[in-house]
């Protein structure tokens, strides 16, 4: 059975190492990147905490040991499932079975032109490009003499209150607090000004309000001002209007809105308002039975008929459904339904503040922070990096430093 | 006394924690980037075997203890010695005492259209720059089904025998013969060609004609052709020129020559033929005595008339020399003539070879490489890098792995 799987994010990673060694399924897997990212610690590489080469692995390594997937490097661009065909920058592909785990991307809600000035948490250049402004912002505070400009370049606004806008949030207000508090001598980095803006009426929302709470108490001990109930009208170079108030900041960061592949587009199957693909509940289309649909990509419900989060939990577990419900099916087994199994929600706030909410249970303060430590550098896949960043960890917490403060340019060439 | 440092690379460095703590200088450190980098090492981090950040450190954070140490970015544009002031993008600095530690740059000969297709290696940029497209050649053949094409792409050019060429074209096969050799599926990344071509009648020309044999042949058991006697004529996109002989080759990377930073023509002083400032045994200029120019930028001589090469140690000695002698001078005392103390010169083949050279000692093998190791670890600057370069290397060493293999992209802006 000729399968091919589209995104080596969690899903499809899953899929694949699911599947590998069995000799029954001739895998393929395509990547527009070498590597699988992974994506719960990308803010940290945006706030000099790691270096990309910590929280990723390439596709090829993790599955080289499989003889029966290969791996190749390809943007796919369209799908016809009626031909069972994929159409990709390297050519066509046909498959038996198509597993599409792609993943989102950020939405601006149509003001893509905002993207200039407050780049989103996606991908490793967005999280280098963010720390380059970042620390950037420091070093031209330091050499300008106008205090208004100044202030500006002191003035940092992370857009949305999810998980990834309160970790950037935190992550802004420990830097300048402890890193780099010794570091300048013209500005003190504890001055700078950081806003968390959210438009509901509180951050976090998929967890307890009271946590919620928690959470923004914390912040503003990291001197992180939480807007609630605003909506961010315009971005410019010069800052974010909120309706009528214009707050002046040099660095915006975009945390707030996600949308699916675009690829959906090609499908021609039925999507959510939101432009995810709705699967049934074998995470197949209604419409191909041999598709596929995972992750962030998909609208999959839970048992009681709740869209499932955009969790990297949810996209492991679907990944090695599909693979079991392949091999039931070369056995000529009926695929059992999908059940996620909730494995509880987290957040964190700098060094040692998180939150975490496992069914009935809600934690805050050191403790979730320990528990937020040991999960996601225990799902760190590869040894190797899970060993390198528990150290390079430990170094942070005890020396306050930050490893990969590198403000590494855009363009490679170079002149002195 | 107001002494302004140019450049934070090992000479400027080190003249900054000399003075650092003593009350009777103020010193400004100006950079173009904010970090310090360990350039012997930067050839690992364009072959995939360390992240930037392991070897580079905030400029700030080596000298944020000294209270009477400042440090800005700043692009550093002309020197006007007459008036004792710089000119820079974020204004003019006036000085009491100049230190020019700028480095060099890469130079083509005149050639400067051939960087384009083979970049150079002095700077992170550059160095990421050469990783990805060193690694997206594997991935290009891999999807390649021409035959021809396929060749090219797995062929690979280093033009210049010195150190950093011998360190890549080594990484390279190495790369190719270890590293990848079980990730692929329809190309033996094995069957890669690696040329290094260098001008002169050998290899590594600084050392012993008996050492850059042994390197020759170390190189070859790695798969790496060395044509010496060949002068590189042309580069385009498709490959290296060599007189009538045209190599094929999608890859190419540029290690043959450097020139001193441009900055010296703006200083009205006595150059040398490759363009460096002609420093007496004070190292510093006949024209301005207030003026020093130190490593790479420089041409200083030893006892014996010849001129200092450019290596790190000589930077770092001539730093210390600067500090003692202004230390002197504002104790009224004349500074003694700088006296360059050989520590020998070394190279690295791979993982377990190594040349060194120190006095009338010649080693080769995997002695002279744990001696390589053990020099290129202690003096990686800063207490945090030297134990997780080493910790990342012996990991390399047991699990044949590299651990930074990631396809960076230029652009930072990516939707999907």
């Amino acid at each position: 059975m000729k399968v091919l799987i589209v995104g080596a994010g969690f899903g499809g990673l899953n899929v694949a190492k699911s599947l590998g060694g069995d000799s029954r399924f001739q895998v393929t897997v395509l990547d527009r990147r070498n590597y699988h990212l992974f994506q719960p610690l990308l803010y940290q590489v945006a706030m000099a905490g790691l270096s990309p080469a910590e929280i990723a692995v390439p596709i090829r390594a993790e599955l080289s040991r499989f003889k029966n997937v290969e791996v190749l490097l390809a943007n796919v661009q369209a799908v016809h499932p009626k031909e069972n065909k994929v159409a990709t920058d390297i050519g066509e592909f046909s498959y038996d079975v198509l597993v599409l785990a792609c993943g989102a991307t950020h939405s601006y809600f149509g003001h893509e032109n905002w993207e200039v000035f407050a780049p989103g948490l996606k991908t490793l250049e967005q999280a280098t490009e963010i720390r380059r402004r970042v620390l950037m912002a420091f070093e031209l505070a330091e050499r300008e003499k106008d205090p208004v400009i100044k202030k500006e370049r002191l003035t940092f606004v992370v857009v949305g209150g999810g998980p990834t806008g309160v970790e950037l949030a935190g992550a802004i207000g420990e830097i300048s607090r402890y890193t780099l508090s010794k570091d300048f001598r013209r500005i003190t980095p504890e001055s700078a000004r950081i806003v968390l803006i959210e438009a509901g009426d509180r951050i976090l929302a998929a967890f307890d309000p009271k946590l919620s709470k928690s959470a923004a108490r914390s912040l503003e001990s990291l001197g992180v001002q939480v807007w609630t109930n605003s909506r961010v009208t315009e971005i410019t170079e010069e800052g974010v209007a909120v309706g009528s108030e214009f707050l002046r900041a040099k660095t915006v960061v975009w945390a707030a809105g996600v949308q699916p592949s675009s690829l959906n587009k090609t499908l021609g199957v039925s999507l959510d308002r939101a432009g995810r693909v709705s699967v049934g509940e074998t995470l197949t289309t209604a419409e191909y039975p041999n598709v596929y649909v995972i992750g962030d990509q998909a609208h999959a419900k839970s048992k009681n008929g709740e869209p499932l989060p955009g969790l990297c939990p949810v996209a492991i577990q679907q990944g090695k459904y599909v693979a079991q419900s392949l091999k039931n099916l070369v056995r000529g087994r009926k695929p059992e339904p999908f059940h996620y199994l909730d494995k509880g929600i987290m957040a964190t706030i700098g060094r040692k503040e998180a939150i975490l909410q496992v069914g009935a249970i809600r934690l805050s303060g050191l403790i979730a922070w320990l528990g937020w430590l040991f999960v996601h550098i225990y799902y760190l896949i590869g040894f190797k990096n899970r060993i390198f960043v528990f150290l390079q960890w430990s170094w942070h917490y005890i020396s306050f430093g930050r490893g990969a403060r590198l403000i590494v340019h855009k363009e490679w060439k170079s002149h002195s």
